[in-house]
């Protein structure tokens, strides 16, 4: 599918070369060596990472260098630093370029970079690839196979931009789907921002309970407290900026698995065993019709 | 460590061959078949797989017959039908026979155990080997190796008898550990039992979601809320005995979660970075002192 790529872009600009932005370095290099690369992150030591890497044919000294004649922009940076970088931008990309982004919330980063920068081609996207790794080194070219890239346009968007962006995420390898803004804040709210903050808020309160008790606790843990834990133990501080940058969806979704969880309990607490049974019964059978391994 | 267990015990009954009943066969078998080892399932499909799986020396037609004659009895039944197989074998237990469990719980079964077998030599017991599959087809040899067992002796418990059961599940490669029926029940409840009920209750909201907004949340699931979906595809109707069964210290920890995870979207709310930073950096600590990998 490189080709698609190459039609479509022939100058691409990533900021920032995080886990994200270094896997679409790689990925890209793999799919269409053709497009020039060129590529800034903002802390002089993953630039020299970056370089010995060798992940793009230019890092620049200046996230301006990295824009200027790129006809493809994408913002790999943590959501809430985007403010900033398109500000900072603003001047330097070129007004056909085509501007997209990575970020984990949807709703606050395409009003930021609407309002920073009007009339620009903005796409917003988010490749849903999970891994609780970080930094450049940890990139990988298969990154996106397989996995989704969510993109969410909004009445301003240009629908072939938005075919533009799309086909680019599918020569990463990813398959692509469309939806709001909205949409897409509570789904990640529900998939992945309020399990993570169930399993980091679960994980302290074991280490409190353990420290009260003066006993071990975490220490017995097996299966699914494992789980917990490696959940928790990802970027505290890009998960800060997640939660948020995604404030509204996550009390939202939050309420609604507190009810949940509080009418487990209260089946639990009433001795129903029937409809406890019916209700895990049921939880079990998500996974089933996910119909996933492992 | 074959002899240690050789020396203490000629005859073993295992009663009930799911994963944990199943796995202690295969494992004796591998570290010492110089035992004598007789079991029972009262489902008649698991007694014909135990046969054709060939794990013990002699399935029993009845329970009775298993624990006859053994001078160790292993009730490896779920932890609700523990009090129904010790009325019926309360008769043909040896008095001289050392009784132990592998019950997720520990209070119910104990104080269960000790009311229907009076003066019967017993040692409560709970190897933590968290797997989501079930029956014997799914039992190891090396389902404990490296595993905790936890061993819940009360005043009646004779000190030499737990250290014959603690030698027991060292031959088998457990790590043991010893501590009071309730103390144990609040451990599980806060590594196992309600991080269980936490993902089960969250796979169901978001399948609730799914069905309110009529577009599809599951499908987008990457990382973290896989694990949620696995834990929540075990065994509905074992969980729904453990919850049932460990019921107080679960309503316990429950509401200790329940105040942290307010706590963490309390700080999202009031957008106080420092703190939010500060929580998740703590969370993500028990994990690298934990010193696992993967």
């Amino acid at each position: 599918m490189g080709p698609a790529v190459a039609k479509q872009f022939r100058t691409v600009a990533i900021i920032g070369l995080g886990l994200i932005g270094s896997s679409i370095a790689r990925a890209m290099g793999a799919s269409d060596p053709g497009v020039h690369l060129k590529a800034y992150d903002f802390a002089s030591e993953v630039r020299q990472q970056a370089r010995r890497l060798n992940v793009v044919h230019q890092v620049t000294e200046s996230a301006d260098d990295a824009v200027s004649g790129a006809d493809l922009v994408i913002l790999c940076v943590p959501v809430r630093a985007m403010e900033a970088v398109a500000q900072s931008l603003s001047r330097s990309i070129g007004k056909d370029a085509i501007v997209t982004d990575v970020g984990s919330s949807k709703s606050l980063v395409s009003s930021v970079l609407r309002r920073i920068l009007p009339g620009a081609r903005i796409v917003p996207g988010h490749p849903v690839a999970g891994s609780e790794r970080s930094g450049p080194e940890a990139g990988s070219a298969e990154l996106f196979e397989g996995r989704w890239c969510i993109l969410t346009p909004d009445q301003h968007t240009d629908p072939d931009d938005v075919e533009a962006i799309a086909s680019f995420w599918r020569s990463l390898g990813a398959k692509v789907e469309i939806m709001s803004a909205q949409q897409h804040d509570l789904v990640l709210a529900a998939i992945s921002h309020v399990p993570h903050l169930l399993a980091s808020s679960s994980v302290a309160a074991v280490a409190a309970l353990e420290e009260k008790h003066g006993q071990p606790f975490l220490e017995f843990s097996a299966g699914g407290f494992h789980d917990f834990t490696r959940i928790a133990a990802a970027n505290a501080s890009v998960w800060k900026d997640i939660f948020l940058s995604n404030k509204e969806a996550i009390v939202q979704v939050c309420s609604l698995f507190r009810n949940m969880a509080e009418r487990l309990e209260q089946l639990i607490t009433d001795e129903d065993e029937a409809t406890l049974l019916q209700e895990l019964e049921q939880a079990r059978q998500v996974r089933l019709n996910l119909n996933v391994n492992s």
